[in-house]
């Protein structure tokens, strides 16, 4: 989160009539992040989140706001997006997309213990078991078929070895198939950025722009290499047991998923080690991107073929 | 609030199994309260209030439920109903009707200040508004017409000079026209305890069993004679002043209005005399009830009578 339009007092205080939330008291721009503008907005008669979406098809926001929705509904601490005075969720404001969100409390801890990992783990059994009867689709934006496609972009970009790793992985991944994996709505991008603790409670999952349908098996294998490695990419066994256990007790594995788990785990670091390196090798011109370190992920996915993860829990 | 029909933890932990709020963490009754059971239900994914519903007619509570919901999803900070995993908000538990809500932060305050007072108005305004896009409607459960027939229902028990008093009322009502006034889903039950304070803000407006369609200016009359009136039942100028005019700045009078504004007064409190005398001198049989004294709202009426309040603002 950014901001790269800027909006004057006037005209979002004019804006806010299209709502009933009272009058504007504090707007306040939010220098964290990397896609959207966003704003903390304090009216009378609330805290709210402002975002304008700066790059994203507006066709495709109705499916991540309904789903935020959806999940707010369903009990889960996800920003319930704000309906104006004709019911949207979907508003313009300086020429872009806009939404505005309810503020969610809490603050992110980058140095998580297992009892968190172990709230993070129910949680995101929640968001899977809540988003079942959410009746939108859209398929998952970092998917499969946008790996594949981006691999091909970033290929002659990279480094000898690691064009070789690149190629070997793809070659496995072709391999996999996930048609026996449960699926679903998935955040796809819960990293220890996007919780938000209140105390010892989850008080918000954010930044659901990545989302989309996919398997949850790839949503867990994403949330287990943010949550669960050290610096170098190994895995820290207490944390990863407490997320893994902590998912099953609320939505039990599959046969088919302890199969696919290891080739699930490596998927997940493949996704951010090519969008990483797509931004490092290939930034887009104009575009202001927070850039992060490919190697990260690069050596995430080394060493889930090196080391395989220890096997989900259930039966075998 | 209160708890008239026990809730065991081990039936509670099975039937959040229809939810995906995470496991049982704590269950609280809470004792607050007149109507319905009530407890806090902590799980490992958030807070909630559980509310049984104790002798309120099954097929009106939807109304109360998807009201609340609508006004949550406008960014009030009203309690959001919880749908469960099949999508519905209403459920059934030890036989009766049952909700999960969120929980909301704050704590109600019973000597407010202007400030506050400025506040309740323009989130009363706010309520009104986003009611307007609200799809559902049900007559105001303690409207005109309730209040013709408890009146009668009533009258021979009361002191002559009550009678006397209630007979000039209600006739007095009955040369009254509200055809011209605003009207929409009103709270009808906005009291210092229905409100939360968090801070400075309002943190939630619960208990919207007591809402339906009504004129606004009836819902703002009940509101004032609670919030702006001192133990004797007189106005408290400042707090009068800076609740209708917070209100007035968000939703401002229609000149209909105005005119109505001294008879509303009056009707808000005979709707409160009438109920507490109801429970006074002809209390259910069985029924658990907190009961408060009548003469507070027969003292505030024969004020409004005597004593006409300030002239609604607006153009005259």
């Amino acid at each position: 989160m950014s901001v790269f339009t800027p909006v004057p007092e006037t005209v979002l205080a004019q804006w806010l009539q299209n709502y009933a939330i009272g009058r504007l008291v504090e707007l306040k721009g939010i220098s964290a992040g990397v896609q959207n503008s966003n704003f903390f907005v304090t009216t009378t008669l609330g805290r709210y989140v402002l975002t304008l979406f700066e790059d994203m098809p507006r066709a495709e926001l109705p499916y991540y706001l309904h789903l935020m929705a959806h999940l707010a509904r369903h009990g889960l601490p996800v920003p319930a997006p704000i309906a104006n005075r004709d019911n949207e969720y979907l508003g313009t404001l300086q020429g872009k997309p806009a939404v505005l969100v309810m503020r969610l409390q809490g603050a992110s801890d980058m140095t998580p213990d297992t009892d968190r990992c172990t709230r993070v783990g129910a949680m995101l059994a929640g968001l899977h078991l809540a988003g079942q009867s959410y009746g939108r689709r859209q398929a998952n934006p970092r998917g499969a078929s946008w790996r594949s496609e981006a691999a091909q972009r970033v290929r002659n970009h990279l480094p000898t070895d690691e064009r070789a790793l690149l190629d070997a992985e793809l070659c496995f991944q072709s391999t996999l198939d996930c048609g026996q994996l449960p699926a679903g709505a998935i955040h796809a991008d819960l990293f220890r950025d996007n919780v938000l603790w209140d105390g010892e409670h989850i008080g918000g999952v954010i930044d659901f722009y990545f989302a989309g349908h996919d398997t949850w098996l790839f949503d867990l294998a994403v949330t287990v290499n943010d949550w669960c490695t050290e610096a170098d990419g190994s895995l820290n066994r207490a944390r990863y047991d407490a997320l893994v256990q902590a998912y099953h007790a609320e939505r039990p594995f599959t046969a088919a998923e302890r199969a696919a788990w290891p080739g699930m785990l490596r998927a997940a670091a493949l996704r951010f080690w090519l969008s990483r390196a797509l931004d490092f090798h290939l930034p887009r011109e104009g575009e202001m991107v927070l850039v992060k370190n490919p190697h990260e992920y690069r050596d995430i996915l080394r060493l889930h073929i090196d080391v395989p993860a220890p096997p989900l829990p259930g039966q075998v």
